[in-house]
């Protein structure tokens, strides 16, 4: 393919609103332009690697033995009110009423549209393990799209769902996916980490996530110095730094030396910091409690203290029944957070957010700042399980200006819940060795999940089985974003000069530069050109009438991996020659021009095998 | 790949809403379900013959040098409002604001993204042409979506766009789609019927439809029983059964020797039917004159009679001034009917309609029934060309009872304007050879047309011409539905038992039928499968525990172009043969074992390179 034939409006200038280096060279090296905020056309160029990944990620689901279908992008609002989520969902789905007033979303992921097509297909136990995938556009109106393809609105996504009798064969699936997407990232030359759910101590996973580094991640990860742990803060663990109790009569028989608790004056003192100060101590020793509100709040609250007259209510026809708001007390070690993730994990909460004042003062009796786990009975507490291990702690008195000493776990107090809530930080130690963690950004390219009965359940899907009884599949989840994919290729391999794409994405294998296209050279360049395309190599001709230098830079920015240069100089040497050099290196070399397709169809094959295998 | 690891899931039953012979075959065959009215799925089956026409046609624009780029399938609907087809595309355009309030447009074509890209990156002629095209999803809100996916809401097209600096480029790169449309089709199996907007005595054409025949097509095709003229009943023109004067003054003159024009009384007869039946002639003798009411005229009505009060207003900013209502009479030979699509076409009006009753006698002082062109001066007379050649006419008199005798077009009124405005209909004759013109039911797979100016004016696009002027070029469009061209392939590959494919769509080449999956059937099965694959042949292997007839049905039914069965009896011959069958015949053969790899691979192959040569 020539330069002049193609469409390639490389820029010198950076986009004002380019902030990461995916997004300025995919617009310098003219592989894309923005439609609007978050919208995007890829040009030819662009195109050509978007289909390398989708090809890779494509001929991996086909390997597991996963079916490709398409759907449409536009999907019945019906079925999403069937899983509940038309109402859940929130601003992101795009919803749209058409000209006869029907429902209709444009598909931000098709969980609702695979449950729904099996449904109706799905009569034995013969017919599954199913797994079912597309490659098809989404859509999520983000508010804020940015970093280019990194976070649009309407992106691709390889989704894939898949429907089993029972757990083990779900397992087999899930470990099936997991492998494809360590080929998949492996063949788009990129290192991610994956990242479990509840990995290490825990044993078995629920879900795994596979992270790139990105200053602008949208995750934090925790990573530990020791071992291959990896673990997104929102759910990452660690090994507690105190000794839990092994009963609660154990924490009370610790708790029979300490002084007995004892309410004390703490006059205008509010903050952990500012108790810390007045009592010398240090926050280690405090009991923090923060109320929390939570909404659609599925766990059963039956036992709970003060809850006894909320009650269940169904947000929508077929989803499960939720208090629609309950309030919380959350006590944690004062050095520490809570981490809200876990804790609506734990509650199966749609949200929590802190309660706002008025809430706190009616539930605690007393101003913000002295609300403690002693004496509270108007709401549930929930204890991170830090608290277990302190039985001489200090905490709020549900009155002003007054604080309790000599606190003890199980004592003085006793939590309607224990649970790990807390966030999990930078020199926190490793769950599984004990290593010291540290932190990294990350985006997510990609999350394989159990999704368990879910969707089967709300969407009323059954089989019937050996003994012709009717049962309920079980479900996985399974997706890989295309544009983020490409665009964090480019992030792990560039240089200041452009991309350094990895053969298997390149929109080209090879770039020819003559010097002049015409002459001698013309004839070699289009003779390399042809040689090349015969051995199955995809050659870009920069037959455009430019200074060399420019061709050079631009050869660079569009970082195909190997550039050969075509010069009267060197076709005239006694051997005639032309110039090889490979993307990433500095070095170029003379190569016979007789011999040069060969050869560098050699290294070309020999590299796509590499990454291929 | 075997059946049972794939997702097939063939019906017996018929759809209740399938009244064409696809819409039933892709829903039995397994290929096809559907999500919601005109939203369907693509299944494992469906989408690899779906990918084959895809690839088809991507091959084709590729080897054209049209460059594949993929702009978003939701777009701005700021751009719809530049070109000015926010207003006047009426409510097939899915229309959708999101969170923000922002306007976006669910794209049913892509005139306006293509062009807004092309704007941004368009500076030098060095530039054009430049042709470009996606293969995408679109939308369309069709209030009757019917016919399986022959008019779905959602579905996938081709579209090319193309941008020049003058018409002989333009000119050069529709004859190249015209050229890779045939191909396309061919290779895909279809017979299509080209129609040309005005084909033969016309000259040249700016607008090519390929059609093919179909019960419940959309289109009125005319086609000669002689020649190869086709043409769309909304533009076909036809050989005039008349002499048409040189000039009003030739009219004239030849109307010196009929009577003056008179006025006769013709009580409480209103129709052309009554007319003949009351004067004891023939509707060929009169002069029939409708009135019509046209909104969004562009066509300048400065000198037209009755318009001097109408204005000229730009219904969205950008998009060309027009007349937002006018009024016409149109007169046509009595025993004719009026082309409304012709006639829209003549006025550039955006609809044309017959006026109301109130609006007839508003014009004509009489009512309906009454009206003729002599001495209508309120409104402007467009004359059919049929009405320049009768100088004996009878036609309404613009008074109640009474109609004119001996009229004469140049002697006693003269047409605003006189132009084709007829519908042709099976009978009349071939404007090309005079043959006799037969009509035929059409369903349009692809269009191509020059739009000229129409976008790139009035979105403002530009470049620099060789001397540094700035130009607007023009542009061309290209369109095929992906969907359609599938279904039509079976509308015209079919038999009772199902689907008859041609190889090049065929979703596998061969199908293997052991009688019983089992023993040395298995191994000899297995064997042929890998042997075929080695070779490149797809293959679905029936693994099934099913009897033997349920099998051959489901292959039937797939329409799998070659069918071998494996079975203990042909096995144990002295020669151990398998029997091979191609699906459009009805009888099999032996073919040695040893020998059916290969042979089979060489019918595939041979059969591949006629279709697609």
């Amino acid at each position: 393919m020539k330069v002049s034939a193609n469409f390639i409006p490389t820029l010198r200038e950076v986009p004002a609103d380019a902030v990461i280096v995916s997004h300025r060279l995919m617009f310098r090296a003219g592989m894309l332009r923005k439609l609007a905020n978050g919208l995007f056309a890829y040009l030819p160029l662009g195109l050509r690697s978007f289909r390398k990944v989708e090809n890779i990620i494509r001929e991996e689901m086909d390997a597991i033995g996963s079916l490709e279908i398409k759907p449409t992008v536009v999907v019945p609002g019906e079925i999403w009110k069937e899983s509940g989520r038309w109402e859940t969902m929130g601003e992101g789905l795009l919803r749209v009423k058409n000209r006869l007033g029907a429902d209709f979303v444009v598909s931000p992921t098709a969980e609702e549209a695979f449950t729904s097509l099996v449904r109706d297909e799905l009569s034995s136990y013969r017919q599954l393990p199913l797994s079912l995938y597309q490659i098809n556009t989404k859509y999520r109106d983000e508010i804020r799209p940015r970093y280019g393809v990194m976070r649009g609105r309407e992106f691709v996504m390889k989704d894939a769902y898949s429907f089993h009798t029972d757990d083990e064969s779900l397992d087999e699936t899930y470990r099936k996916m997991g492998s494809a997407y360590r080929r998949i990232f492996k063949r788009c030359g990129l290192t991610v980490i994956p990242v479990k759910a509840d990995s290490g101590a825990m044993g078995g996973s629920g879900s795994e996530e596979f992270m790139v580094e990105s200053e602008v991640g949208d995750n934090t990860l925790l990573l530990c110095k020791a071992c291959d742990y990896a673990a997104n803060v929102e759910k990452a663990g660690c090994k507690p730094d105190y000794t839990v109790p092994a009963s609660i009569e154990e924490a009370k028989a610790a708790a029979t030396s300490v002084p007995a608790i004892e309410k004390i004056d703490t006059p205008h003192v509010k903050t952990i910091e500012e108790l810390c100060g007045f009592l010398k101590t240090d926050a280690k020793k405090f009991i923090k409690t923060l109320i929390y509100k939570a909404v659609n709040v599925e766990l059963d609250l039956n036992t709970a203290p003060g809850c006894s007259k909320l009650e269940r209510k169904s947000p929508s026809p077929g989803a499960p029944a939720v208090y629609p708001a309950a309030f919380f007390a959350v006590a944690i070690r004062g050095d520490l957070d809570v981490n809200e993730v876990k804790l609506a994990a734990l509650l199966k909460a749609g949200e929590v957010t802190l309660a706002a004042d008025t809430d706190v003062e009616r539930f605690t009796g007393a101003p913000v700042g002295f609300a403690g786990p002693v004496g509270l009975n108007s709401i549930p507490v929930i204890a991170d399980e830090t608290i277990t291990a302190l039985n001489d702690a200090v905490t709020g008195a549900l009155e002003k200006d007054k604080h309790y000493q000599h606190a003890a776990y199980g004592r003085d107090f006793t939590p309607w819940l224990t649970a790990d809530v807390r966030i999990v930080k930078a020199g926190d130690r490793c769950s599984v060795c004990g290593g010291e963690l540290y932190e990294k950004k990350g985006n997510e390219l990609g999350h394989i999940f159990k999704l368990g009965y879910k969707y089967t359940k709300s969407m009323n899907v059954s089989y019937l089985d050996e003994d012709g009884k009717s049962r309920t599949p079980t479900m996985g989840c399974y997706g890989i974003g295309l544009d983020r994919t490409l665009a964090s290729v480019i992030e792990e391999h560039h240089d200041d000069a452009g991309i350094i794409w990895p053969l298997t994405i390149a929109p080209y294998h090879v770039i020819i530069v003559p010097i002049k296209y015409e002459g001698a050279v013309k004839t070699a360049a289009d003779d390399l050109a042809a040689a090349l395309e015969r051995f199955g190599v995809e050659v870009l001709l920069d037959d455009r009438n430019e200074r060399p230098g420019v061709k050079f830079n631009d050869a660079d920015l569009l970082g195909i991996p190997y550039r050969v240069v075509v010069g009267d100089k060197n076709l005239s040497l006694p051997q005639p020659s032309v110039e090889v050099k490979w993307r990433s290196e500095k070095e170029n070399r003379l190569v016979d021009v007789s011999k040069a397709a060969e050869e560098l169809a050699g290294l070309v094959c020999a590299e796509l095998e590499k990454l291929n295998s």
